[in-house]
């Protein structure tokens, strides 16, 4: 009982710092993308791929959200963008205080589009708004394809799915006719995109997405 | 600060009721192995695999933890074992109060051997002593060879790692080499395994080991 009252609390106080953050990307005309997933889906490579690609015709940003190292900022800053490093030192998710504090340190007024990779976690991230315009979930083709039926809050929230190392296909038993269904009935509305962010594979029809859900946000 | 401190109430009330449970299976001789990866690593595919091998040769039960379905109990339930469904309802991870509440419906007494299979997450589960006598670690070569060093509590903690979807490795950029090297470097007294739930590869030596696991707990 006393444990339920908190987390109310921690999730309210929440919600009025994400709240914050929303003005903020709002009036600096900033998409900002909530990047989740299971840890090892390939939400880094698949970013790394998306910021080669979009590099030069929009300008993005990335909070990179790790529990303690630096590993995954250091692969993207190699890419030329804004990466600010939030490390959670252990906690599971990010939340939007977090996010918030990073806003000094990231120059918001210049940039089209921020990207923030949230801790590889696909229970606690979905509770947590970041003030986002969008969140975006990412599973892979290894992990089988009972993920949407078992997190389904996390596919509920998503407006894009990444169905991702689609190149590993034919060595598993996981069915995209399945998938397709277990995600259109929890969220008929999520797109799905199928990519591989290491041969590329799908990138450009994701990208595609991106650039016009950057232009529908500033007009 | 209360953040923090709500915290450790929460943890320290965990750790009373994983030593009353640690009791338990030492009072009725049984071996509790918590079973714990990201969503997807292949946990139940190696819990049945495991369950064909052993049984016979031991009496075995398990504590399936899930967010809200009970997808994997059924998967298991066919194996012609005892399985006691948790759902944590949303929450992240296992407590030891979740896992001490099965006893009244599982036959400690009559087991060697209770698995008990955490929520997919390799950060909360981590945190929870249940009163297990060994906790396991699955991760997959689909899943990128930084897991070790990004989630380095769940590592340290694990009597063995089981790298799983060894048949997967030809096609990923996966390097046993250096996975060994990073375990190593976190817990050198780590216990690996190499193995496939898919093509049952590695899981005699890994059934094994357990064994020998089981004997030492009953001597």
């Amino acid at each position: 009982m006393v444990q339920v009252r908190m987390e109310s609390n921690i999730l309210g106080a929440n919600e009025l710092m994400a709240r914050k953050n929303r003005n903020i990307f709002s009036r600096e005309g900033v998409l900002a993308v909530n990047l989740m997933s299971s840890p090892g889906s390939g939400k880094t490579t698949i970013l790394e791929k998306t910021i080669e690609s979009l590099n030069g015709k929009i300008k993005i940003g990335v909070i990179e959200g790790d529990l303690y190292t630096d590993q995954d900022a250091k692969r993207i800053e190699q890419k030329g963008v804004h990466v600010i490093q939030i490390n959670t030192e252990g906690t599971c998710h990010l939340d939007a205080g977090m996010v918030g504090k990073t806003f000094e340190q990231i120059p918001l007024n210049e940039l089209d589009i921020v990207f923030i990779e949230n801790v590889g976690n696909l229970v606690c991230p979905a509770e947590f708004d970041l003030g986002e315009d969008l969140k975006v979930v990412v599973i892979s083709t290894a992990e089988g394809n009972d993920k949407p039926l078992k997190y389904p809050l996390i596919f509920r929230e998503a407006k894009a799915v990444l169905v991702n190392k689609i190149d590993l296909l034919p060595y598993t038993d996981f069915s995209l006719e399945k998938i397709k269904e277990d995600i259109a009935g929890i969220n008929p509305s999520a797109e799905i995109f199928l990519v591989s962010g290491r041969t590329g594979q799908g990138i450009n029809e994701w990208n595609q997405w991106l650039l016009e859900e950057v232009k529908n946000k500033k007009s």
